[in-house]
């Protein structure tokens, strides 16, 4: 990897079209200017959004790929339509083949991961990738997996996301020894899903090497940053990650109509503007926006689909951390030194699993 | 039922003692004057309490007992130990005696569900009690369920819950078609865990019997009100609860160091001081404490084991409301006008389901 970080970037991906793509990029640029990129897609309509743009025109390349994954494709149909033809394989193609430092999408979830693990496979030991987030919490900046590419999961997933979790932790945060927390539905050790509750005896016995493990931990310890990493299946993970949003927007609301509701609070308000401001900046999930998919061999960021160019300059700067900090590169020299956990049943043939992640989620 | 609210009262459960459970009952006296309370626990430690309350001691009995189940005992444990002695089990007995017209209790909530299931028996056709949150959302409260007494669930279970939610919507919001959604990780149909996708089968059949069905809903659509209903199984319904508690005490607490950052700022905050003191209190989880238990022959409500009096106060609050409003019997009617959805496999016995609950949340 050079000083440069080279982005590939799917710019058929996401809700809006290219434009927030190549506005996005622009942006991020203007915050961090040793990026080049490299943007798939339709020549057609990419060009003309990059030709507005004269700072990152220079930096930029455009590769033709006349495919767009859709939303609704399922993972296997965009397997079969996409492999090889569209911007999305081509964004990932970047990366194995030592183009792009990382690549970065805003389609459709399932087939991103779908095709992901299929052309830069599972790193070794690693059954299946998951979906991190970074999270803000009143302590720190933790990580929270899987929030989205598993539906239910094994003991020997959680471990898995547990390992892959604290690399990316230790990597990002610059913590040798991250603490882990299950997510579960109470502290104490009886309680809870069976896969969560062997996933703790495996844990307490691999404590030390890598991670300390906390034990179990709810809901609300996420929000409170009382361990490091949170590790959960991706439905569970999906829904509390997506519960948060609606909340924070549902708080953000009542603090607009409280300030709003007469002239003596309008004018509070407005003297306070600057910590209100502040504050709103803060909860601007736009500013959090991008998963990080964690297991495969190269980095790859999913923006969400519905932002708009500030949501996809935050996720070009989570995938610019994550590759400036040679993350993908620690986690494997992490599976390295810790071996013992790893020594587990290998990947299923990854056809067969196309068929499986249909049913996750988006 | 007579105009007076009866109150049965564990006296004895939640982790600070009788002293929140008697204080809670007078502050809510404040409130609603139309209140009668039995107090079950130990006489020697309540009657100095209640003495202390003149304006509650006229209305209030004491009923000695001295067992009390402990927020470390299992289901089962409890069940043996407590059943017929206990401070929880005879609070739970009088509202089957017909002495109080409902049940709360701040106690273990795996040993409280197993009991009242126990005691109160489930109605006809439902096969496993669940929990319902009264959930302030951006449109209006919904209600949200189930968060906390089971773990995982299939078909024919949330099919259940979206009945009992629908019926509760019904009678506490006095709705006559409540919208109902399925908790899941997209919207889209193909997506999510199979049980999920079967309810919804079932529900779109059903839908406008007694409730609109939706569809699934994710985790944001909670905050926003998108349905009056949603439902989930108990282990993701929990996370989803303690998550949005968690992130609104995170951003509650941002709002604070945001007014308090400089003397600016303060000024501000002062000058909009009732705006935000309404704010608080809208934030504020003691207001909103209380889990009522759905699918028995009477109400019981869980209050928050480490509430204080004022989130006492609130639960007594949403027990008063199920209870004026004849809630369970509102469901039991609409359990009858409704029938074909429910024609499932009765219940197991309950003395070997005592076990299952061991496994479930606190």
């Amino acid at each position: 990897m050079s000083d440069v970080i080279r982005i590939s970037v799917d710019a058929m991906g996401g809700d809006k079209g290219p434009r927030v793509a190549v506005e996005g990029a622009r942006l991020f640029w203007k915050e961090r200017r040793n990026v080049s990129y490299i943007f798939h897609g339709r020549q057609a309509e990419i060009e003309p959004l990059l030709d507005a743009c004269p700072e990152i025109r220079p930096l930029s390349r455009i590769v033709h790929a006349d495919t767009v994954i859709s939303m609704t494709d399922k993972p296997s149909q965009a397997l079969r339509k996409g492999r090889g033809t569209s911007s999305m394989w081509a964004a990932l193609q970047s990366v194995k083949d030592g183009e792009a430092d990382f690549a970065i999408s805003g389609g459709n979830t399932g087939a991103l991961m779908a095709m992901a693990t299929f052309c830069l496979r599972p790193i070794e030991g690693i059954s299946r990738p998951g979906i991190a987030a970074i999270w803000p919490t009143l302590r720190t900046d933790i990580v929270v997996l899987d929030v989205g590419a598993t539906i239910g999961g094994d003991a020997k997933q959680l471990t898995d996301f547990s390992i892959l979790g604290a690399a990316l932790a230790r990597a990002l945060f610059d913590q040798e020894l991250p603490t882990v927390g299950l997510l579960n539905v109470g502290t104490e050790e009886m309680k809870g899903l069976d896969a969560v509750k062997e996933a703790g005896q495996i844990l307490t016995a691999a404590s030390g090497s890598g991670f300390i493990y906390h034990g179990f931990v709810e809901g609300d310890d996420i929000g409170k940053g009382t361990v490091d990493v949170v590790v959960t299946e991706g439905f569970a993970g999906n829904i509390a990650l997506k519960t948060a949003e609606g909340t924070a927007r549902q708080v953000g609301s009542y603090i607009r109509d409280a300030l709003k509701a007469d002239l003596v609070s309008m004018l509070g308000a407005a003297i306070a503007g600057q910590a209100l401001q502040a504050l709103k900046r803060k909860l601007d999930p736009r500013n959090i926006n991008g998963g990080v998919f964690l297991g495969l061999n190269g980095p790859v960021i999913k923006s969400h689909g519905g932002t708009d160019e500030v949501g996809f300059k935050g996720a070009l700067g989570l995938g610019y951390e994550i590759a400036r900090n040679k993350v993908m590169d620690k986690i494997a020299e992490g599976m390295r030194r810790f071996p013992t956990l790893t020594a587990a049943p290998q990947i299923a043939p990854i056809e067969a699993s196309a068929q499986e992640i249909e049913a996750k989620p988006a």
